[in-house]
This record gives structure tokens, C-alpha cells and sequence, in this order.
């Protein structure tokens, strides 16, 4: 009889309609067919591995997921230390502040009358709208408490988490900002000059002389650090942009410095973005295998999809089946309340990286 | 106080995670986000409206579906008639005929040696592998079976009635052909040619001289007649190609011999292409207005998804959510085994429009 | 000193700005770029390849090219021989039969009022707008001309070729269908079901019994046939669709018969559509080497841009870098007006396969 | 006779082929075809508009173009006045001192073997390579830049013009940096922490405590009092990213100190992205006239396209038909040197923005 080519292993099997499936149900499924579907099971997978794993959980978001509704869900991967560090545009910082603060973005549509939604002061996101007035009383609220802190410089990291603390203390409301507050989960945020955060720092210092300092060349210290301390990571990506590349980064600069750093041991990216223009956003994991960002074994999957779509399929399917592995997971404590973030206990600069081994 | 735009009426609900919600529960909320996990909310709404209304629901079906994993889905949609009419590419009806054979297709990987894989003979799609032997073997198959019947023009929906007949005969297994087949609902396939089926009947005209042939412009009347006979009609589109826009024909068509039709009254499309370049398959249903292919006051939603996502969670909802509305809704009644097919027992001509009231 | 990377071999040259360029000088430039522009660089030096060896070029064309201001580039094309095969999508070709009858597409916009459109029976193609009436009007001219010839099936081939010499001898005009007519070249439309030259022929049969029968089976056995008798191949292809495979079918129908075949020697692709949702449209050229739709050293380059910016620009550059080379290049000689079409004088049939060294 | 729709006025123009045609030439008949070729052309005409006007242009760039190889189009576009303001990712900037230090990016593959690529340290670029080792020194020169300068916080603006002298005192070497310090063209770069320029600003603060302070929020109040002092603004953006909204941003925050501010004049984009997952990059530029950022009368064009593609053409255009515009335009004079920048003489403020009759 003929030999078998060793290409033909396992058959996909096809899936099979059930109507009462849950949602981790439905993935592991997806996992034995083929194209995004089957990265989306494969995800929920490897998603899973990194919980059993002893790694520290970096998240990077871009897109207006925060006005799109997806906030809630980062604030359930914070609360539950699904994550431990989040890498964040400063637009999806500022949404959740927004709601957080009690206001709301408003079902839209795509085709709408942008003269009209302009005379209104309504803002579009898509299919979504907003009030540049309550906007603007964000931006207010922000550089009122911009003012109100020292002077001095700050990293990201340690303004957002005030900010979380002081919304906080305002609302005692659940988002994104105020879960990461209380879970003593990092956020780094190193596009902040371009966001309406941004824009709220700049109207604190322009009421207060030396107000509205942001050290963001700190943050890529103490990212580094962080790294160097606790090598082993993962890395999460929602959508490209500039937390895609800061988080990788954290990684190749922790390399220079230390001889344990050898690149995310996993990796999972929900991206839209294509390779084939060049971009960082739509760029392969295996290219950045070739940059030492991924180790070379890393396990990886990318999907291609809109997070609105595969976000809250992909994390109600890992609270089904991986809540008892989120909780008894060897997490990372850090304590991102100080000038100096600690790390088990310890500080870590923003002025200086760590040196071991070369 | 000021008065509020009438933009903001509606807030977006931000998605929470719950771990025990069956699909169509997160289809529910996610009705109230933002961008595609918005549309393909909406998306499980519409088509609830379509089998709630009195309409024949065609679905089209292009890209390699069948090969990816959800011919059996589409098979449940044809044995639980939640769509009365499937129009499709030649390619997915000869994967559905593959696996209904008892071949497989098999997972692989988009990162694959090309030339390695020539040699084992194994064709790939994206990260799906299958053996070239076996297809070889469906060939002769299929134009056995061409060089059998009686040699004269069949329309595709007649021939593919009768192949599925053939392969319920042998092999007494579930697939989207033999589905069909058993639950009366039609299959065309405009682009015959262009497949593996098309090659098959081409290889039984070379062993029995005047057989394979397939009266293509036939099933242009016979689907227009269809829309006469029952003008209320709604389209479910996965993906674009010849049946997006064939479907769409048949509407525009039967508008030009009866007054009654005047558009499709549903539409649903589930398409990865974009409007930009100018493509029908990425063609907005706004777009489709102007040409009268959907009525101006359609319900219409578009998600812009790969449907190997999309498909395993919307239809998995829909089973939950409207499994009875599928059983009692008024579904037409079709005869396609004949040469001229039934409506509600009726033929209807593939050689002459049937007009009323021009 | 440290040894060099052997991958470290040719550096990128900028892009420097000269204003007196013509196209084919800044396409050579961009051979030597990265990303798209590189590819668009390399399709213009595989193309000439592809005119100075011994090779039938085939042209696969989808995507509202026509309607979109593309269709005397390809009739360019057709007539001074850059190609020798067109294979369409229908609506490409009618499209192309509504100007050359002195009709117009008209500049539009892709924000539209499309209900206000169709009150004025204006059909949109995103940005662009044209008159259903003249459009009912050429259907009626199609299926006038269609009642008027012999009634039997037609291969796609036979009737396109008269369509064109009908269509020339009323408006002595230029287009794709009368540029084929007068050059010879050959112009097949394996999915002419799907569009309006198949409805121009239904409405042909409506009026004469027994009219509008079209062979679209006799094409896959001529098609194959073609590249039996000249098995050096080439292909050209812009957005994919059922040309793209029909062109590729060809290929791998022979091999069944040919020892002498083995794949496309040279493949050009401007796609829009990606791999990684698994349709056949945006499949890489790799992925068609493992079916043997292309010889695994074949010159091949993918293009991902659209064809109305990259067309324009490619095909200025080819007349004037390769106008000579067109011209003495060895053309396959084709007479497609028969039954039977002629290759190098001798007829090949549309029933039975040439069979050879098998 | 029948009266003609008022939609239907100006009839596309099929592009014809012309071998001597000039890159200007090719647009201007580009604007009377269809989808993205007519956006390319009406492209070019926006952008004389522009040079016609007294306009500030603002420039974004954002995906790895110079690596890609742009830079020396954007260098171009700086000497010549073609813009005033580029506003960057890091990455840009960084790629082109790579190469203005006299190092390469290379042509490379797509398709490549990263763990292969990992170990010669060759790191990639979709199908481009750089050695990291170069990289490295890269890192150190910035680093030791930010070292020897005083230690006191920089806006982006003003670091990246003092680091463009040194870059030119070192190589009198044409880039973007050297280019845009020679003609006082200002360049921001908001994301700088995410960039390798940021990495070396983080080495040259671990080598010299106090050193490699961005003051990012500086940048915001500088770029906003630029627009108060000249309301009058075009943009053109390069792919999306923070430069987009960051050019945006200072509009929409100018605005709210001056009435003279109402959104910029003159908008043209050329983006890889699409609007329906709701990020920032692909938003069209209507969404962008909700939130003011444009006005709601704005000339305005959107190019769905490669810029490696798509800028060679379009610049080489702009040089034939446009130089003696860009020499005679009245451009804004700007002195990026000091701590404070000049607009026309007068320094404006990074710490508190200028109000003006509100």
C-alpha cells in the first residue's frame, strides 16, 4: 500500500452546530479547523499555557477599544491577573476614564452626517459617538489633578497609577484605570503626548507653572528593569500600534543588560493589520524572532480579527475554563505606587538598568 | 439645562465578562459595543427577522469554506432550513463532496515548504493540507457519474441536485450536497467552471462524447423565476464572489418582468474584502440600494470578519436562540429534482421569464 | 575584521526624487525599495521576462476594472500583444461593451445617497456612477445578438469572440472585446453566468427559444487543450476572483493529460485580497506552487495594491521599456472566430483532451 | 426626450497608455478614472492647493518608510518646502541616522528563516534586513549625544533639531534629520519612548545621571501654540499612527484657546488601514470633521494605497509640476533651535498656551 504523505496528520474536523456550547467550548473546537478560526482556538491555548507557566503577563491595546465596550473585559483580565502589565494607547486610557467618571459613549452609525454631528459637538468614532463637552470636562478633571500633585517628573506608569487611585477615590467605580489601581497591575502608556491625557497634562501646566511632567524615557527604563528581574514573559496584543513595539522593546533592551534575556517565551496578537506594508502593527511574530523580541521557541499565534469580535468571545471562553488557573498562578508582585515601582518587594530604577552577567 | 443631541440616545453597554453565557447570550450583548462585534450582533438579529418574516432566504457561499472546517455548519443551515437556497462556489461543494467520501482535509501550516509539498503531491489552502490523489480521485468520480446520466444540457441546480442524490446513494452521509439534497433546497453554482466539479464533468465528456453539459444560463431564468413566484426575499452573503452578486441578479432580473419584486428585503454579509478598490465582494449594501438588488428600506448589516470566526458563533447562537422560529417559520416549499425544479408544486421555466404586470 | 552576513548582500537605495522620470525609470528605482514599491518594481522586470522567452500569456481580470477606467489599458495591452489569453469576469467585458457603444461611467462619489440613486435608476460602483437604462438597453443589444446567431452552446470563447467582431462592425470602436476581435486574442469568462453579459443572454432565450447557450464546459477542455499544444505559460493576474483559478485550472487539467506541463513559468499578481482568511483570490504564489499550478522555480511576484493606482503606472512603463520587445516577441497564433479555435492553424477541441506521453 | 439625472456629469476617461508620459502626467489623468488611482490623482491637485494657499503643512509619518526606503523623498519634500512640520515615529528617524551614518538596510525576503536570520543577527523588515549590530552603535552614538548635552528636559522638537546638527556637523550627510536642521523645518516625534531613539536617550540617562529627558508635554502646548499664531493648516499623513492624531491634536487644542482656530483646511492621507475596526489610523477624514479636526468644508482626499507605492509617484509628480509653487509659496518661518522655537521671529511658549479671544 502507499506511503502516507508524513504532511497529512491530523484532519480538521469540521464543526459541528451544538447549540448549548459555551464559549471555551466553541474554541477548543475552533481549534481543529482551519484559518482565523483556528488561531482563535489555538489562542484560547496559548493563552492557557501562559497561566500555567511562571511568566510575567504583558498586554499592549491600541484601536478605540475602550469606546468600543471592550474596557470592562481588560478590567476583568486585570482583577482576575489574567495579566500583570498593561501597555496602553493613552485614547483607550482616557475612554475608560470617562465612563469611569460616569458618562458614556452612544450607538452610532458609520454613515452619518459629520456637518451636522461637528454642529452638535458630537465626536465619531466609527459607529460610535461621544460629547466633546463631557470631553472636555474630562481633559479638566485631569489637569486639575495634573496640578494638584508635585511638580516633578513622572513616569507613565506612576502618574496613571495616581490617576487610577484618585478616580478611585471618586467614583469607587470598576474600569481599567481603577482595577489596575487596586490589583497593583503596571500600566505604561508610552504614546501619552498623544492623547487627550496628553492634552489634559498640558492644560495642568498651563495652570500650573512646572505642572504635567511625564518621564516616558524613565518608562523604558523600568520596563527593561522589570525584564531583567523577572525574565521570563509573554506577551498579549490587541491591535498594534505603539504598545506592540514597547513591550517588545522592554525585551530587547533587557538583552543588552542581561545574560537571562532571551525574548517573550510566548506570544498572541489580535491584529487587523496586514505584513505585507511593512508596519510594525500588522508585523509577523517570526520577524520578530529574527529581532530576539520572541524567543525563537516561542509559542505564538496571531489572529486575524477585529478585538470587538474575538475579545469577548476569546476571554468569557478563559474565564469558563481558566478562572482556577488565573487564581492559583504564580503571579508577579509588584507594587507601582511610588516613585520607584517595587518588584517582590524590591525597587527597581527608571535612571539606570540593571547589569547581570555581561 | 442643556438639551442633549439627539446623537446620544442609545449608550454603549461595555461587554462583561460572565463565564457561563451560551453564544447567542453574547451575541445579545454584544449588540451594545461598537464596531464589528456590534455588526455581527446585529447579525444574529437580522436573521431572527428573516425566519420571524415570510421571505426565501438565499445564502452564498465563496472562499475555501467547505476546506476550512464549516461544511457541516452549512449543512445544519440546510437541514434545519434557516436558508431555503444555497449558491456557492464550485470549489466549496467539491470539499463538502471530498469529506462526504471519507477524505480529509488536514491541519498544516501557512509557513510551509511549497516545494516539498509539491513532491508529497499535497495541495495546500492557507495552513490547510489535502492529497492530490484524492482529488484526483473525486475527479474521476464526479465525471463518472456526468458520463452516466443522460447526456443532455442539466442547469447546475438540477445536476447538483442529482450529484447529491448520487453521493446520499453511496455514501449515506451528512454534507452540505446530500443535505440539500435530502431537505429539498436548492444549490446553484454559477461559476461551475471554475473548479474541481467543472473539471470532473470536463474529464466525462472526454470518456463519453456529449456528456458534462451544464446550461448555466438556465439557471439565470430559473433563479429569476424563483423571485417572481415569491418576491419577499433575503440574502445571507459569506464571503462575496460570483454568488454574492448572483443572488443579487436574480432580484435585479425578476425586477425587470414583475412589479412585485423590488429588492431583496434582508441583508446579511459576512465579507473580509473592503469598498475602496471597487470589487463587488467588498461592495457596501448601501451600494447595492442604488442598483435595486435591496429594497431602500432593507434591514442590512455587514461584518467584516473572516467567517471561520464568525460562522461557528453566530450559527451556534442562532441554533440556541431560534431553533423553534426555524421549525415553525413558512418555509417555501421546492421540488429541485426535476428538469424544470417546483415551486409550492409548481415548474418553473429555465427558457422563459414569467412576467407580471409590466 | 568581523566576516560580513551572507544575507547582508544588496543595500536598499532610497528613493531619490528626480521630476523628470518617466514610469518605467521610477519603477526601476523601486526595484531596488522594500515593501509593495519594490514589488511593483519587480512586476515590471517579470513582465518583460515574460515577453522575451517563448511563453502564452495569460490575463486574469476581476474587480470592477472597466467601469473603473481600466479598460483601454488591457486593449492596449491586447493589441500590441503583451498578453495573449484574456480570461474575465462578465461584468469587466460588459462594462467594456457599454463605452465602446458610446456609452459613459460617470465620476461619483463613495458617500452617496444611494435611495437617491435609485429614484434616478443610477448604479454605483463606490465612486462611480452609471444609468440603468443604458445598461437595460445594452442588455437588450446582448440578447438581440444572442437571438440572432445559430442556436447551439457556444464555449464562452467562440461567443465572446463574436460579440466583439458584432460589436466592431457597429462601432468600429476600440475596447477589450473588439481589440481581441481584430488581435486575435483569445477571451474567455468561465463565470459569464454571473453577470450581465449572461443576463443580456437570458433575455436572448426569453426571446427566441432554444437561444443563449454557452459551453462554459467546452472552455475548461479548450483551456486545457491550449496549454497541451504550447505548455510555456504565463500569468498575469489583477484581483483574482474566478479568472485567477480558471487560468490556474488550465494548468493543472493538462498535467493530467501532458507530461510536457508543468505549471506557469513566470506569475504576476496585483492582488488586494490576503492569505490568511484562505480564499483563493489573495493566495500567495507559493501556495500555487504546491498544487503545481506553478513550476516551483517560476518568476513570480505578488503586488498587493490596486489595480487603478498600480495598472497606469506599469503598463506606461512596459510601452516604453518594452514596446520593441512586444513587438518581436514570439506570439502564439491564435484564430478564435470557429467552433473550433485554431492554434498555429490547427484546431483543438473543446470535447476531449489532447492526450500526450501519458 | 428624457431629462438627464443630475447625478450623471462627468464621464470617467478611460486612462489610455502614453510610453513618454511624465509622473505629473500620469496623475492628472489618473483624476478622471476610478477608486484609489482617481484618489492618487486628486492626491496631487490637493496638494498644489496647499502650496497655493498660506497654509503651515504638517507632514506625518508613521510605518517603517525610511527603512522602506522614503527618506530621501521626505528629505526632499523638507529642502523644498513641500512641508513646514513633520511630525514621525521614532523608528523613522532612527532608520534614517542609520543610514545618514553611512550603514544599510538590505534587500531581503518575506520569506525568510528567522531563527536563521536570529543567529547572524540580521534583523527584519517584512522583506528587509538590518544588522542589529549596527543597531547597537546606533544606540550608543544617541546615547552619547544625550550624554554631552545639558542635562535639562528637551521637547521632542528641540532634542531631534539638535540631534539632526550633530548628526549633519558628523556626516554632512542628506537625511530627514539633517535636511529638515538645514531648511528649520520642525519635526515632533510624540512616541519617541517607543523607538529605538528612545532606547538610546534611556542608555545616554544610564550612562550620565540626569540625562535623556523628553519633555513630551512640552511638545503638545508648543504644537498647539503653533497652530493659534498660523490657524491656518494643512495635513498629510503617511500611514496613520501617533503622528496622525498628534497633528489633529494640536488643532482640536488650539481651538480651544483661539476662536481664529476652526480645523485644518487641507487634508490628504495615504493609509493602509480601514475605518470598520474603529482605530485611529483608518478613520476617514469625515469622522475627522465631527471632532473638528478638519473644517467641515476641508479639500480633502483619502489614498487607500502603500506609500512605497504610492509616494515615488506622487512626489516625483509634485517636483515636475510644482516646483517653482513650493519655491514661491509663502512658507511660515520657524527657528527649531532653542529652547524656545521662533514662529516668524517670536517664541512661543511649551508651558502655557496662548489665548485668544475666547
Amino acid at each position: 500500500m502507499k506511503k502516507r504523505s508524513r504532511f497529512l496528520q491530523v484532519p480538521i474536523e469540521p464543526f459541528t452546530v451544538e447549540p448549548d456550547l459555551t464559549a471555551d467550548a466553541i474554541l477548543e473546537k475552533m481549534e481543529r479547523i482551519s484559518f482565523q478560526g483556528r488561531s482563535l482556538g489555538v489562542a484560547h491555548r496559548v493563552w492557557q499555557k501562559m497561566l500555567e507557566d511562571d511568566v510575567t503577563i504583558f498586554m499592549g491595546m491600541a484601536g478605540a477599544l475602550s469606546a468600543g465596550g471592550m474596557r470592562m473585559i481588560v478590567a476583568y483580565l486585570i482583577e482576575h491577573r489574567f495579566i500583570d502589565c498593561l501597555v496602553s494607547t493613552g485614547a483607550n486610557l482616557y475612554h475608560d476614564l470617562h465612563e469611569t467618571r460616569g458618562q458614556h459613549h452612544y450607538l452610532g452609525s458609520a454613515i452619518s452626517n459629520d456637518t451636522a454631528l461637528a454642529e452638535d459637538r458630537i465626536d465619531r468614532v466609527y459607529d460610535t459617538y461621544a460629547s466633546e463637552e463631557e470631553f472636555c470636562d474630562n481633559d479638566v478633571w485631569i489637569g486639575d489633578f495634573a496640578a494638584s500633585i508635585e511638580h516633578r517628573p513622572y513616569t507613565s506608569r506612576e502618574f496613571l497609577n495616581r490617576l487610577g487611585g484618585h478616580l478611585w477615590s471618586e467614583t469607587k467605580t470598576n474600569g481599567i484605570l481603577t482595577a489596575a489601581y487596586r490589583a497593583g497591575v503596571l500600566i505604561f502608556c508610552p504614546a501619552i503626548a498623544d492623547s487627550s491625557i496628553g492634552m489634559g497634562l498640558s492644560q495642568g501646566r498651563h495652570k500650573s507653572a512646572g505642572a504635567g511632567h511625564i518621564d516616558i524615557i524613565g518608562d523604558i527604563v523600568e520596563s527593561a528593569n522589570m525584564v531583567i528581574r523577572r525574565p521570563r514573559t509573554a506577551t498579549i496584543v490587541l491591535g498594534g500600534g505603539t504598545p506592540k513595539n514597547f513591550i517588545n522593546q522592554a525585551s530587547v533592551q533587557a538583552e543588552f543588560f542581561s545574560e537571562a534575556v532571551s525574548g517573550h517565551k510566548y506570544a498572541l496578537q489580535i491584529v487587523t493589520d496586514v505584513p505585507h506594508f511593512g508596519g510594525a502593527s500588522g508585523s509577523t511574530l517570526e520577524e520578530a524572532q529574527s529581532w530576539g523580541k520572541l524567543a525563537t521557541d516561542a509559542a505564538r499565534v496571531t489572529v486575524h480579527a477585529d478585538a470587538t469580535i474575538a475579545l469577548p468571545l476569546l476571554v468569557t471562553a478563559l474565564a469558563h475554563s481558566s478562572g482556577d488557573l488565573a487564581k492559583r498562578r504564580k503571579r508577579p508582585n509588584f507594587d507601582p505606587s511610588g516613585r520607584e515601582m517595587l518588584v517582590e518587594g524590591a525597587p527597581i530604577s527608571r535612571d539606570a538598568f540593571e547589569e547581570k552577567g555581561h
